[in-house]
């Protein structure tokens, strides 16, 4: 199925090469099709890895060993399979990564744990042993190539391919950091979505990189949903090559700490509403901003709850602001609520203040603002300090017409 | 909007009068329609209630009010609004609801706290108190009526009226049990859903009756989801007029007793399934049974956590047996699962087992099977004796179209 892109997709941005990473793709064809679906990216001895991973009970195997071989802090390598996610396929799945990671290992003489392995597309079908061997000698010998040439290769239903970019200063280092990522469908936050890859020359001591990815995942991957289904496959990696030369960041502490969470900060910011933006069917990019909340994570599931409910996207696929059912969202979320003090406003307009609708509540700014492709809900619970925003599209006939043909 | 009766529907059943139990419509116009919208239900002097509400934080001034009122264990009539919900609605929401149960505790000489309240319809805008008093007065005066009628005034989006019958042998004594519900959008289980009612001449004591309802409940209104959206309103009330002459039911120790929840059950049973065969957009009635789950309530906890999946829903939509978006629902339940001990199958056809597809899998008889208008799936998680079995519907362009065009 071949999908125009999404309406509120975005340009691939420009972005400079990273000192310590080798871009490479090949064709594995894991499915039926002509184009790159291997990833490779070779990086400098001493990279520092961090990830987040599904939540996912019945995660991969790529998820399971992911898990274990970022504690070990450091990798040489990243290969992401496209077309098969070589989730549910027991043992037989297991052996095709680790045949991966020895393949790999054996070429860059590093260890085996240092190869990180991620796959996506169908559930439930092995990787195929003799494919993933064919591919990684080809992607081995293969010419290096540029971010969008590496991001294209690990979509499945992405529209469009999503890259984003930030630079901080170290002190006196600048420092860069690009990323990727992929995603469109069974898209909901739990500590990591989809599978998403940043990429650092700046020098990060893997336990703070970790520290540094786990926050801003909090503030970021972990506040975008497109359908409330979460994925077995979920992965962010951040790798970190330290060939920019500034002076190791470990804590808080040290120079440029500040600086490099603002700019991993906004690179995951823009590749989680990428995610969203891309999301199966939509037609609007939705942000909704919680306040008032007891506190911030009880904010997160209010404003998840409602970001959930078809029926809140539903009325804003119709450019209906239908507060009556953010109400209801807000009312089911579990979370401490008071409908006497709720409060509910569109664009910047309330609707309901304190439990009633607005006596005097002007319709027509509103809906002006639901025409467009940008919409901004607040909902303030007046319980507390505690807040959160998170970003969602609306639900159409898109997704129904996509996820009731392809099997995934 | 008016719909056509949804492909799941199922005819009215013959429904006997229940000595007790007189019903009444009206018409109070609370929407621009010319149809009955306003039910009342006179109950004998002695009647025992019990009622089981939702969990919403944002609930009705009805359902708060109700919360109190089955506490006190009698009822002397139900009134029920349909057109408008009274939810979000302050303290003018409040006023409405409190001079329905004065004037009509006045017409029957009663307490105002044993008038039952319910509506239904529209979030926000309060229930306008001189419709409710002229309705009243009318449906004071109205003829009565049968429980299609009933039936059919407490229906909004509704594409079928729906009730359930069931008889018990009490000892010697034969009681009837008679239940009507309405429902069809903004359904998900969290202790109660919808408007159901439940009247039966059988003498029960209050306390038991509550004991018996909450029962049942769980296993029927508490196993079913339409959208995973749990309205503001819902509520379902059990009403014993005592006429048939048994001796009261006040334990389980009481002769007739098992026999009395039997009947009980199986009303409410039929009347949860009647929901979902009418849920929004539906074009296949799906039945999810979950075993070997830790306990019980994890089972359901899965169970609902497939049946909310809008990507398993779609896939049901499509005909596709796709189980790995059913690993992809386990997984993400947060409920204890392990990968490689789960099987899936589809009408009695295992697809995968322990974890990994079947090499023999023949996927032509369970196509086959998604076809019909029923679908059974079966799920074993392999980690102990938990087992539930839940009830929803697929997810179509049916529901989207409903919702992106009704403001409710």
């Amino acid at each position: 199925m071949d999908l125009p892109p999404s309406p509120l997709a975005r340009p691939f941005p420009d972005m400079p090469p990273i000192a310590g990473v080798e871009l490479r793709v090949a064709r594995a064809r894991y499915k039926e099709w002509d184009r790159a679906d291997l990833t490779f990216a070779k990086l400098a001895e001493g990279t520092s890895v961090a990830g987040v991973f599904t939540s996912s009970a019945c995660a991969s195997s790529e998820v399971e060993l992911g898990r274990e071989q970022v504690k070990l802090g450091e990798a040489c390598a990243l290969v992401v399979n496209a077309g098969n996610s070589n989730a549910f396929t027991g043992i037989r799945g297991r052996e095709a990564v680790e045949q991966i990671m020895a393949q790999v290992a054996e070429a860059l003489d590093c260890k085996p744990s240092e190869v990180l392995v991620s796959s996506t597309g169908v559930i439930g079908v092995p990787l195929p042993k003799d494919k993933a061997r064919e591919g990684i000698a080809a992607v081995l010998d293969a010419p290096t190539c540029g971010w969008e040439e590496a991001a294209q290769a690990i979509g499945t239903t992405d529209t469009f391919t999503k890259g984003a970019h930030a630079a901080a200063m170290l002190g006196e280092t600048r420092v860069e950091m690009c990323g990727i990522i992929k995603g469109s469908g069974m898209i909901a936050p739990d500590m990591a979505t989809m599978l998403g890859y940043i990429f650092t020359d700046a020098a990060v001591a893997p336990a703070f990189l970790q520290e540094l990815l786990s926050k801003a995942n909090a503030e970021t991957f972990s506040c975008i949903t497109v359908d409330g289904d979460t994925s077995t496959s979920d992965t962010v990696l951040a790798f970190a090559t330290g060939k920019a030369g500034n002076g190791e960041l470990s804590s808080w502490d040290d120079v440029g700490a500040d600086a490099f969470y603002a700019a991993l900060l906004e690179v995951c910011r823009e590749l989680a509403q990428l995610v969203v933006r891309d999301g199966e069917g939509a037609q609007k990019f939705i942000e909704i901003a919680v306040t008032g909340a007891k506190n911030d994570e009880s904010a997160r599931r209010v404003a998840l709850s409602i970001a959930n409910s078809p029926l809140v996207k539903t009325a804003i696929a119709g450019g209906d602001a239908n507060w009556g059912r953010v109400v209801m969202a807000v009312g089911k979320a579990g979370e401490p609520a008071d409908r006497d003090r709720l409060s509910i406003g569109f664009g910047g307009v309330w609707a309901a203040r304190e439990g009633q609708p607005l006596a005097d509540y002007d319709e027509a700014p509103v809906a002006k603002h639901l025409e467009g492709e940008e919409v901004r809900m607040d909902v303030d619970l007046g319980m507390g300090d505690g807040k959160a925003t998170v970003w969602t599209c609306d639900l159409t006939h898109g997704y129904i017409s996509i996820n009731a043909d392809y099997r995934s």
